[in-house]
């Protein structure tokens, strides 16, 4: 075979595996995992045909088309060249994928018929003192001549009716609403003498992490999206200890900070579009039951006392003004419709966006966020549980846990002997954190690599500087200060594994719990959608390893991201997606979780890596069985 | 015939004046106009007839029944007997009826087929882990049982919805507004665990006095009213000043101004009947075009200049918060529709509360306020106009003028030799000023009895020390200081004169084009309703005698008082009346009296005492023939 670009050709036995090929030419070659198999680092792109592929773990369809192969999973069975990337290359790939990645069009946008939000210029005859039509008749004409009739005005644009019309010279923009497409009551958002395009943003209110999509509501399209920590983390960092801070302390307080984060992400798509927040006609809003009622300023307390109760699963639309959101004031803003107080409007945005409406197969949807809520059902029915995770998935409660931004450590690979490890960072910067995804992968790898046993307690006996006892008790350092960003040690500490394993325990307590309350057995399971702000990044592999995911194959497994915003997005595009979310609420039925102790004995079982019972897990079985032996 | 209480008798031959019989008996008997048969004052009761009534001027058909009748205008025929009443006591009757007057409901009135809010106690089952619906959810399928659906819940209420049911044991108390009777659409004004009333407040912003009738809206009957100058007076004296005033300097100042105003009104309100303005649920304001504008924060300037286009004629309504008002924050404000820049919503409400709209022969309605607007027309048709009049005849713009309240002067006779005054004050109090009728009933006097000439000049060669020149130029002293509440001389000036001359030349000028026209002369006119927050009281001779009121015979003209405030009652009242008043708005034509010449020609003419042209008031220029021969 011929190795390029260095156009080495090295004569080798069929059946040779690619990578012992690339250690005999004695080129660098980094295999993170050992040549397992597992990280997928050692791709190499075949230029001749004449291998055979025994797995293709990590590599997408795109991957394989474009001829990528692991060198560490794939047999010479012929003649063939292969050229060996630069492996920071791939790496910078994947990171560009990721930042940048484009929020498709959910489905075909015919802004006409979809959409509520209009912006046109509109002709108006001038007055006389022969036609003394008063200015507000005069636009009601013009506007019921386009079909949009009774006009509803707020007050704040009749107050700037006469001067902008003038100013216009009888031919302002406007921006309306309207509830049926091309005709029919229309209410006023705005009006100008310059002309306006209409602007949407798609919020998701989590409970850690607040997400909005900038959108252009003529095309359609996303035109930036920003994340940032919901500031009331500093206030409790899940729902129920911010419903006890609201009842003790400050509702308006939580209101208030949640707008905070909503207007530092405005600010933010600001710079980057140039579109100012007053420039925003509409806003949708997912977020879980007691986000949307913090955001309302609806108190919470009955959602956390028995027979939890929300106030509201089906918010009416309000105006920005009302709610104190620094976007148009007169834009409307609609929080989506949600099931009950533990499952809220982000699920009925995720059940739409990932499509278990229309499918037939039995499927489990799960939004993987600070409370882990999660659906299974096929088109035909549907139930919901949720439990709380906490955040420590989101990087939050997790001494150096970060978003998945530049600078977080998104995978990490340990070697089973040396104990060191290679990680990942988003970007091409130094680490300073790490992110949901990397704390999975690193809670994977010490297991199987038995830094930390089953009831996750870390060995500290173990010959590596990198296992010691820090200040807060066992840790494992995952970067050396002088690597780092911030001058000190990325460390992963016992007290944060116990907050993962209580994380990934409740998780697949819930989805347990679920499956045995309609009977079915979780292998039956044919698809299992997955959402979460983290969730496009994290590996099914090291996710079933510490138990989070159930053990099925893994392409019954799909990552679709954040799931919530991409409901808001549809919600905010068209009137129907609204419709059949608020059908989708309608008709899940909802287990109350915390109604027995089924639920908290599934939950005390998971505490364990993957879990008490391994038969249920018996691929990660397997390889663990195989560290141990080597 | 005998004289009673005191039980005089006297023989008198047929034809001789009872005033003349009380004369010869020696008992004191007061006749301010000197039995010239015009003030009234004379009035006795006849116990057994035997009399003839040459005039009944200044009786009302009641006081007709009662055996009332002038002794100066009253001849013997036969025996009989009267009695002469305490004079003071028929002013105190004069004065209860009209502080205390009661406003009959001015139609049959069915609160469930009229009344747009509706106050009720509703039952929802409580909430379990079974019938686990949110708080909304319940409360709306409890309202659609009663027929109201969908449900609109502002978000202050949707805040308050948790605790409130759970308060009231699921069992709350609703203030509702619907727009069409017993079911549809509803919205959620207010909601408590205590019983409510329903309440409204029917407002009319007058350019220079604010009135409210507070109005219990599940009997209709009005509880109370109270009414104010309108604050915004200290920043000009008409609607064009004030306009200039807004452009100029402030718009919102003059909106927070009147705000004040009523804010003032809902105190004074709340003193009397207990009801607090957060009680208030729902609002109707009418007022002028400019009046409304201002309240509602619209810029007015448009309305001055020519083509003279307001924003709004026919607003929508807006909530109070919006609108910062001191009543209940959820309750609709309804500023009731107008016709154009000068005819604005008062008259709307006028031509309803006059009942214009059910009457076949030739009816001129005047609204005599600070803009004096009019309509000229049928049940069929109507025209109208306005003309700015100032606020000389609501006692501001005057040096000693005031309301009509306790301690104006309402009512003035001066006698034709001595020239001394005999005055009529409200209240049994000093006199403090004098409020509009009382100024037209003074200017009739001067100009009868010679102290003014027909130019409105004072004659300061009389022998009188009431004739003088004093600090603003001549003037009359209607009261000594040693009389009045102040210590100070009340007085009416050359330049109240002046003020006074001006406002009557503008109203009858108006009335004058308006006739002319249509083509119709003014002589053809069947009846004249005045509105107006003096109309009640003026005297309709005086007020021809200084041609303000055109010479028609006195049973054509009828005080209906503030028929603005009216009209806006019965819009508060019923959804039919504002229908109704809608109706009346768009189909009344408006004419301009700036486009041309004629009515500044018609003011000029009219600016003489009663006008230029004697012959179109050939009553006055026989009284005052009579007066020249005295």
């Amino acid at each position: 075979m011929t190795l390029l670009p260095s156009n080495i050709t090295i004569e080798v036995p069929t059946g040779t595996l690619i990578s012992e090929v690339i250690q005999q030419s004695g080129l660098e070659f980094i295999q993170p995992c050992g040549g397992q198999g597992r990280c997928g680092r050692c791709a190499v792109i075949i230029e001749k045909n004449g291998v055979r592929r025994r797995s293709t773990i990590r590599l997408s369809a795109e991957d394989l088309d474009a001829g990528y192969a692991l060198a560490c999973q794939t047999v010479i069975e012929g003649p063939t060249t292969i050229t060996i990337p630069e492996q920071e290359r791939i790496e910078r790939r994947l990171v560009t994928a990721k930042t940048a990645r484009k929020v498709e069009l959910p489905f075909e946008y015919d802004p006409a018929a979809l959409q509520s939000v209009q912006a046109f210029q509109v002709s108006l005859p001038p007055p006389s003192l022969q036609d003394n039509l008063d200015d507000l008749s005069r636009l009601e004409k013009a506007l019921a001549d386009h079909g949009y009739t009774p006009l509803d005005i707020p007050l704040a644009t009749l107050r700037r009716l006469g001067t902008t019309l003038r100013t216009a010279e009888w031919s302002p923009w406007v921006v309306i609403e309207t509830q049926a497409p091309t005709s029919g009551p229309a209410r006023l958002i705005d009006l100008s003498s310059d002309p306006i395009r209409p602007i949407g943003l798609a919020v998701d209110i989590g409970t850690t992490t607040v997400t909005a999509f900038l959108v252009d509501l003529t095309t359609g399209q996303v035109m930036n999206s920003a994340a940032e920590y919901n500031s009331q983390i500093a206030r409790g960092e899940d729902v129920i200890s911010r419903i006890i801070y609201a009842e003790k302390t400050d509702l308006n307080e939580l209101g208030e900070l949640v707008r905070q984060t909503i207007d530092t992400l405005l600010e933010r798509l600001k710079r980057r579009t140039g579109v100012p927040p007053e420039g925003i006609h509409k806003v949708t809003v997912s977020g879980n039951t007691t986000m949307i009622h913090l955001f309302l300023g609806l108190p919470p307390s009955s959602i956390r006392l028995t027979p939890y109760i929300p106030t509201v699963n089906f918010p009416q639309s309000y105006l920005a003004a009302e709610l104190n959101l620094g976007v148009h004031p007169q834009a409307s803003v609609l929080c989506l419709p949600g099931v009950a107080s533990y499952v809220g409007a982000d699920i009925s945005a995720g059940v739409l966006a990932c499509g278990l409406t229309d499918v037939d197969e039995l499927t489990l949807f799960i939004d993987i966020g600070t409370n882990g809520e999660m659906v299974l059902g096929t088109r035909d029915w549907m139930v919901a549980c949720a439990c709380s995770a906490g955040p420590a998935f989101e990087g939050a409660g997790v001494v150096d846990g970060m978003r998945a931004t530049a600078g977080a450590i998104e995978e990490v690979w340990i070697h089973s002997e040396t104990f060191e490890p290679t990680i990942r960072v988003i970007g091409n910067v130094s680490p300073r954190g790490i992110c949901g995804s990397g704390l999975i992968s690193i809670l994977a790898e010490l297991f199987v690599t038995g830094v930390v046993d089953k009831a996750g307690n870390v060995k500290l006996d173990l010959d590596t500087p990198r296992v010691r006892r820090g200040e807060h008790g066992p840790e494992y350092v995952v970067v050396w200060a002088d690597e780092t960003e911030t001058g000190r040690d990325i460390v992963l500490t016992k007290v944060d594994v116990d907050n993962l394993m209580r994380a990934k325990a409740a998780i697949y307590a819930g989805f347990s719990v679920l499956a045995a309350n309609v009977g079915v057995d979780l292998a039956d399971v044919q698809q299992v959608l997955i959402g979460g702000a983290f969730g496009q990044y994290i590996n099914v592999e090291n996710a079933i390893k510490i138990g989070l995911l159930p053990d099925l194959p893994w392409d019954r497994f799909h990552f679709l991201g954040n799931t919530s915003v991409l409901g808001s997005y549809m919600a905010l595009l068209s009137r129907q997606a609204c419709e059949q979310m608020r059908d989708i609420a309608q008709g899940m039925t909802y287990i109350e979780l915390s109604a027995d102790n089924t639920f908290f004995e599934a939950f005390t079982a998971a505490l364990f890596l993957p879990h008490t019972e391994i038969n249920r897990f018996p691929s990660v079985a397997m390889v663990w069985e195989r560290h141990r032996q080597d």
